[in-house]
């Protein structure tokens, strides 16, 4: 019986398939992969079906330990997947006709390859959004000990790549912290559109068998039923919206990474990566390159094509399935890979980052970081603040072309530009800069740790499990 | 003061910008559109400055006034808008000048263009989500309209467009209405994390000032305040999340659309466009064209189109904001507006479909529709759903090649099969077929019925405000 | 010497990479296809070295050996690829150093990693630019048999899936033809930016050692040396180009599957797919399901989604190489896999189509399709088109409301229309509509059968190796 | 007669259009910019049907002079474009029966929107793509002047935004100017596929009436004639080729963009932009941004994203003509409008870049950047290359511990890690790296001034127009 199962379903056709066509349509190369979950759905379907007397006791006892050895079989990697049988559902049921013969055909009453794949990629789909949003936590948990490691230390916020501001490096941190906080979210709100039990709407108009949907949903642990047949079997909506927000978890990496890259540079010298995460040259020796970060920022291109990939699938798709969405398969599988794997050696990398701490603080100083505190400064002496921009620029011009900092100019210097200014000006420090943005969600000191503290409590509640 | 904005802004520099680079980077061509939003929070500004006792109470009258009587010439049409002034923040200012004098210039205290475009972009995402969901309502409410109205008819269900079972029409239409729920709860999830106060994050460490951010949230219906500066001014993931909930939405358009494009075809002929919906040619005077349906199709690309446009803006941008960024308006606005009218034009269109229910009945019953039923018949006799799945290919192979349908097969040409067949078999039709599943989320008319009844139900929750 | 590759490499560093690291970083798991390029590229190389005296013909001797028996052991599936030795290089590189001792060292002599991998994937790609031209030109074979075969079929021609005008078969197989011969051209211009040798580049400079490019060209078959060593090891143009050809070649091939979808319905009936490549559903055991088609179809938006994958990956980069690039391999392998796979069985799908002759002919007369053939004959007796289309309009919606066919009016009717009518009205038929339209590029059968005859001889000229 | 044109039409319908739809499926608001490529179309059509005897010299010249005076009203700007008639088409077409009366129906005779709209695109296409090369071209030169005005200047090559080698500064602008070659090539290529007559495929089976195609192309200057009607109104790749093409030269300027950003940057120095190109901030009076850069790097995303809509609008369209494909025009004039200003203000931009020649060759000198320049020293003396590499490795690990330099150390201390040093070592500069490298392609001077002259000459022989 080298095929029993594809025998069996072509019993309409004469001819066999194509080589070639086997080949191209099988999906078991990466299918197989949801073997845990097929087997979990057909066990939960089993009982189901004696439950409602559909099967006998007798017969569910032989296919459940049929289906137990073959999950062993497959666990210890001596299961022999075939092409021939398409994909994981008919390898499993076919095995099963091989170990405890025609009973095995009891199996697939009440149910449909279409109902059953949505079944196995929502119970897929779960474990990994909840792996997901273990390792966002994780990130941001490396984040918030950065933060307090480093709660003093002040560098260059920058717009535009240019020198803004002066800020607190744990308040740069937590800016990464909110970003993945709204991932988490994102991947939360995502569950509830996963967390959906399929089974009983058959090939696409229900089962006509009296198929009890609330137990089978209590067995899998799934919060809800779906509620039409069609849409049921045609929805790929959760698997979309995992993508998206694995996108944009990924462009938040790309961001960081991408900052890892240009402050590792020998001309930021912000911080060094750790050996452990960095790379050399086969012919310059000197190289040590954040070969890490660079394939994180690239692989957010991966996860952008799979999304595009998934949203071109199923455009333009009439009611219901089509084996077009088949597609969806092993760009998904490679989503969640990558989203896992980047999470994973982002927290190692960036854990493990040495800081400069006197190099950000002294790049915090030059380049007129001071402007904006200055202007505040003619403000507070009764400047309009367009009034005080104004004159904030022509000091910066004219102390660029003495080739002078702001502290090296004489208060005669100074007053040139406005009267108003005295020698309180130079009690404005990138200190003071930073103490004095003293407002909810701003970089003093006291908020940033009042935002360290609400953070910690804010991990306690995020609960993947 | 043609451009005292651009001037007032480059006291720091000698030489102006070339009219080249004016032209290139000025956005008042597509954010003038934010006008409405940026002078909402102007005025609130103004009034929170005035509270902490940062302006006088009548210096604000000035503004507020100067502020609502631009707000009134932009409502007519009569406003000037310069290139040159770069901005919609800058026309406005600049406008205010010349209005109020130099007292314009305390508007923009503890405020920067960073914090303020983010707030003008949260204002304008939260109307149109609110108008977004109304509109997924209406597409609903004609859903739940069409499914009352044909409510017994019966249609072939397909799967690879081919047939697969028969299904109630109603039941068909309620698949949709599923997909626009999920749409529904997409654009809720993403409300959430829209309504966020930037302002007071400044350029990006924070304002100086002891501005009252709450007092800000509250008069501007805000529901958060930003936590973090950095990431405040940094932050497009709600626009992201916008355009991907956009691009499943239509996604589920462009299914819809492609039925209606094959549905009116002369070879279906399952319903008719409406002649307010369809155009004809140039040069072929008989032709009925769905460019409705089609014009939505398409224009599910432009909206995957524009989401990988911001998605690969976004991706590597170091913090905190990069004029990069100002690529998220026009697509954010071409989307919002893409979607909202190919929503409104979807219920037009489908509302006013003429359903040939005759010819879709006539068309559930060929093409042996039937057969899985069958194969249930014989499951209740006794067989595994296998064994049974197989007989009934068989006796598909020859009745295809004896050019019968189902009913015209003689009860000894069915027991030639199997000996299970007697004259029940006759009893099988598409009306029992469609009866039989009777199962919640099934095709048959009792939890149709009962599916509409919940649907509306639903309807009433859904409060977009 | 387990990682001796390693070890050497990291003589810079003090500890080694970490595991996580190794298996991130890691490309040898699909980079391990390029062992014949890359061993190709390093025989050439070490001639080339030798030629110059750089290495002793004795070592060269001992290195060409070296790498004989490993490109063996590789053939031979006896090769332990090893994760920590990181790319096919090193793998390499490291098993030389364990066949031939420390001579090894001398085969990387004025080379990098960076112009080495440029070199392999300029070699895999000229070979799949090659095969998927002789792909291309097999359809286009398959494309012409049909068009020979059904050399007299009509079918109704389509605009908006409504019936358009009547055409011959061959000339709606032909336009495909047209589509595949721009693939070809597109490829065939790509070629030319492939087939650059990139050695000498060395990491980004150029080598400081005597290197004869023109030798190494010369005997690696490449036709340029490429002009810049910092862009021949930061261009992935040649990448990019393929992957653009590709995406449009699928969308040809997504356009042709619909159709193969939508005329196998059981509605349109056009034709048959052949059970060889049809399959079958486990659930309704009627079925037959084009699933080739709907693959290929949905496989598009595969090719889609490595293309913005590559593009993203890209932007932004700068010079000269880094790590994101790495991120090219899997996508470009995933992308003419699948061109190559979807080639193959769309030819044989197509050419084993069950035509249905009759129906197509059947299909081709009604809905009014010589409605433009009547207009044209009212042009011909002295109306302007404008007056003929709206003369015409009228009567196609008089005849829809009598439910007649222009064949079955009376002369009368078609006289109240216009006194220009005579009884010639009745000699217009699908066979005269399609035979008057005897213009270069029309569907009269004269033309048809001279664009065939000039396909086949253009086919000639298509030399793709 | 204020919608002739739609009247006229719909004569088979009894309804007018939908005042939604009206709007909804109005092209008029983009396609008006096709003016001039429809009414210089529909003169050559003209003229071809006079000469063929289809209308009377008397008649096509009314009509003549009536497409001249709508020409002059639209030039003008007082032609008043309508909704109701839809498009550019029918908005001229209309306009002339109001001038000219009923002979103006004579016009679209042997004629379709189908072939007209695609010679159209074809004639814009045209010479967007002369632009785009005359743009290229442009940018080539400006790197050519910059290459030549700083032709001794060295600064250091980078991989992994890590100091590498040293380079040439000429080098490294020519490796943009090889991309921008590649470019030139592609959009050439191009060009052959655009240059093509669709005249004569009418809606989709070709015309009845005996146009002479020749003629056409002739007098609009096309090179070819399609060869398929089918294809000809089906057919967007010379679209989608453009766009792709627009893909990779806006990822090639976003590369160069990025540079211009980090090394602008205050750390790095290299340049600084002009204020012409320079902005400043509303907040910070001290800021001098990279705008100009940013946005083009931003508007890479815009670029892709335009060609992801087009992509996925083609994907599985049947033949011919559908209304989707009226997606293609906003999209490619946007990517048109992008990337030739882009180029422009590109142009301008880096030709005015003021260059810190003694910043760049400081930043060559630190950094081990001649560690491969030592190694290849010690492969001089007999080491092999990866023993050298191994050597030079530890003494970077080294010299990095002691805070040396290469120059710093002793030779003593080399002399620890090789007896094959000698006072040679010291010999090694940054000027000496990069005259080694006099390889062709290499970053030696005399290679980079061949390199030059050898692009002058390539650049005469871009001959666009």
């Amino acid at each position: 019986m080298t095929n029993k199962g594809e025998k069996l379903l072509r019993s309409r056709f004469q001819k066999p398939l194509a080589k070639l066509t086997k080949e191209f349509t099988a999906s078991i190369p990466f299918d197989w992969r949801l073997y845990r979950q097929d087997i979990t759905g057909s066990i939960a379907h089993v009982r189901m079906l004696t439950r409602q007397a559909i099967i006998t006791q007798e017969n569910a006892d032989l296919i459940l330990s049929g289906l137990m050895s073959i999950h062993e079989e497959i666990d210890n990697g001596v299961f022999d997947f075939k092409i021939e049988l398409e994909d994981i559902h008919m390898n499993i049921e076919s095995r099963l006709f091989e170990k405890i013969g025609d009973v095995a055909g009891q199996l697939h009453t009440g149910r449909s390859r279409n109902d059953q794949i949505s079944l196995d990629m929502r119970l897929y789909m779960k474990e990994a959004i909840n792996q997901t949003i273990i390792r966002l936590v994780e990130v941001q948990k490396v984040l918030l000990y950065l933060a307090e490691e480093n709660i003093e230390v002040i560098m260059p916020g920058y717009t535009h790549l240019q020198k803004a501001q002066p800020i607190l490096f744990p308040h740069y941190l937590l800016a990464y912290f909110e970003m993945m906080s709204r991932d988490i979210e994102r991947f939360q709100s995502c569950l509830k559109r996963t967390d959906v039990l399929p089974l009983g709407s058959g090939a696409l108009a229900g089962v006509t068998y009296s198929i009890d949907r609330d137990f089978l949903a209590r067995e899998l642990e799934l919060n809800h039923i779906s509620k039409n047949s069609i849409d049921a079997v045609s929805d790929r909506d959760f698997v979309l919206e995992y993508e998206s927000n694995a996108a944009i978890a990924m462009m938040h990496l790309s961001r960081f990474a991408e900052e890892v890259i240009i402050f590792s540079s020998a001309e930021f010298g912000f911080w060094e990566i750790d050996e452990a995460y960095a790379t050399t040259s086969s012919i310059m020796p000197q190289k040590k390159n954040p070969d890490v970060a660079e394939l994180i920022r690239g692989k957010t291109g991966r996860v952008y094509g799979s999304l595009v990939s998934l949203l071109t699938v199923m455009k333009g798709l009439p009611l219901a399935y089509n084996r077009d969405m088949q597609e969806d398969k092993q760009f998904l599988f490679d989503v969640v890979d990558t989203l896992l794997s980047c999470l994973e050696i982002f927290s190692g990398m960036i854990r493990t980052l040495h800081i400069n701490a006197e190099t950000m603080h002294k790049a915090s100083i030059g380049n007129y970081t001071l402007a904006t505190d200055i202007a505040d400064y003619l403000v507070r002496k009764g400047l309009s603040f367009r009034d005080a921009h104004n004159i904030v620029g022509k000091l910066v011009q004219y102390a660029a072309s003495e080739g002078k900092n702001f502290s090296e100019m004489s208060l005669d210097e100074y007053r040139s530009f406005s009267t108003l200014f005295s020698t309180e000006i130079y009690d404005i420090t990138v200190e003071t800069s930073v103490a004095d943005r003293n407002i909810p969600g701003g970089t003093a000191a006291q908020q940033v740790k009042e935002a360290i503290a609400r953070a910690k409590e804010d991990l306690k509640l995020v609960n993947p499990s």
